[in-house]
């Protein structure tokens, strides 16, 4: 690769931002530099990788004077306050939060499925929600087949997906579970131990929670079907990492079996693990920390037609996030769509 | 209550058995005697409930000589050698295996839903898959509302599903991960600690598990609706005790939330916990070692024009198994269905 940015992560403390640190090293992106920035209450922080150690920078608006790229994972507040600033000082963004993801002039991108779209930005590219990533790596080869007509989805989430602190909640909670104690949740409004909470994200006034409704209206703009349905439940387990997700699947076309499990074969985000008689099936433990997602459980669904039921898991901190925003800027730059940008200031 | 049988609990070592001893005591059931059976490994052994011990039998054919009345909850191979044995000798048997479950001259009873055809037995009744009986305390009411007419299920099934061997290895599993180390499995076919197994029962040709198939099958038979469809996923979660299940249903009928909520709040089996916006969803942990179902997350389905997706929640050893059948022999006996039988032997 030919090309050096300067490459500024926001968020570099949390659990995304670390993974992102892993992925930019391990495959090798062509950075010329790599700038760490958090909230001021981690700046002067120091983050080691691979030997090498960066201290972290407070976010700010002249943060992104000499940055060409900026991936942000630091919540919807922050892109929404700081994105801008980086766009208007001529930083490519990559978001990660759910601030611009609706936005018409903003591309959603998963690049196995529309990476032609992140050339259509005006400054801000967006990377999905995790679990919507996640089902799409089953959904999408699917439906490329037989075309998707509607889904339902119910979802296992890990506790990762929160973040670092509710990583440490679970096991602060089994911790003293084993020591006959308890301890009282402070991430999430209950115990996650040997417990499971339908509540992931904030509740909407039809019912749904905000990730409910992601899982309909993004997979509606990365696969460009402007009226497919999905009736989304979402619940929080006590795993560690990797997001699951049952899916039934109504198609236009007849389904058929082989073919389906071939379009997940060839699929280049998912691999197929399904000889469920031999107890072959994905599980979070064997997809954590794997960059493809597992698709599994696949039968003819008993209730539509030409429907199809699976069972699909991914690391949702790395397809689901990490990952898959480094292969959107891994995309853009071997097709010519990075810039070293000029700056403005 | 005025008769007095004599009761034989087959499986009394058990998970499902020693929650018969309890609600046999807790609820006062009228017997005479009760006499413990397991299989010859366990009998001699001691089990005391509340100040009094038996001595548990072995299960034999001559053991149903002197009983009433048998409620078996030994696995399906020991109810298909034993319970015919005990019909035979003027016994009445509550099969909670899924032997005789879908055999057309065994009533398949829940008694909030079907309590009538308890009268129609041949000398076996048997009791609901627990996972089917924790999803028709909420599908029921609503199908009385609205007319049921088709549905998905997504479970989350606690390991006490499996039995007290399985309790066991999510506890040492657990323990030893807070140690640092690692314990084989031997109940299941992978760790259950911080994992998701999709896998609940047998597969059969079809790619679904028997488990799968008996919410689809159980539903038709108690519900006397025989063309309903159901496509089921069942997922093992790490959850010591309490089934969760994510229905989408469809209705024949236009839906309304409030009759629907009002439908759930008015049937004896359920409890209606409603109130997302302030935290309040059914979870495992408030619904082990609750009689009532918990139901919650009712909303308007996205996909079905007359849908409703919701989220149950129930003790799947108590309403899911040893509960539903005391119910059982109850109302036979409140309603004089319950003889003391005459001994042919």
């Amino acid at each position: 690769m030919d090309r050096n940015y300067n490459l500024g992560i926001i968020g570099a403390t949390g659990a995304v931002g670390q993974e992102l640190i892993h992925f930019i090293h391990e495959r090798n992106f062509p950075c010329a530099q790599i700038r760490l920035f958090a909230s001021a209450r981690s700046a002067g922080k120091k983050i080691e990788y691979m030997g090498k150690s960066w201290t972290v920078e407070e976010a700010r608006p002249e943060s992104f004077c000499d940055l060409d790229l900026a991936i942000f994972s630091a919540g919807g507040s922050t892109s929404k306050k700081l994105a801008p600033e980086a766009v208007e000082r001529g930083c490519l963004v990559i978001d990660n939060s759910s601030a611009f993801r609706m936005d018409p002039k903003v591309p959603l991108v998963v690049p196995e499925i529309n990476a032609q779209a992140s050339t259509q930005h005006e400054g801000i590219i967006a990377n999905p929600n995790c679990t919507t990533i996640v089902a799409l790596m089953g959904l999408y080869p699917l439906h490329r087949a037989f075309g998707l007509k509607r889904f339902f989805a119910a979802t296992y989430q890990a506790v990762s997906g929160t973040g670092a602190a509710a990583i440490y909640e679970l096991e602060e909670q089994v911790k003293a579970w084993a020591l006959g104690n308890s301890v009282s949740p402070e991430v999430y409004p209950h115990p996650i131990a040997f417990n499971l909470l339908p509540h992931v994200d904030a509740f909407l006034e039809n019912g749904y929670t905000k990730e409910e409704m992601k899982m309909q209206n993004e997979s509606r703009k990365i696969m460009k079907l402007a009226g497919i349905q999905a009736s989304t439940t979402c619940v929080r387990v006590p795993v560690f990492r990797a997001h699951s997700v049952v899916i039934n699947a109504e198609f236009n076309a007849p389904v058929d079996l082989d073919v389906a499990r071939q379009a997940i074969t060839d699929f280049s985000g998912s691999e197929l693990v399904d000889e469920p008689e031999n107890g072959q099936y994905p599980m979070p433990i064997d997809f954590a920390e794997k960059e493809k997602c597992g698709v599994g459980r696949m039968r003819r669904d008993l209730v539509f037609e030409n429907g199809i039921t699976l069972w699909v898991v991914g690391d949702q901190l790395w397809k689901g996030a990490a990952l898959n925003a480094i292969q959107i800027v891994e995309w853009m730059h071997e097709n010519g769509h990075l810039k070293v940008m000029p700056k403005l200031i």
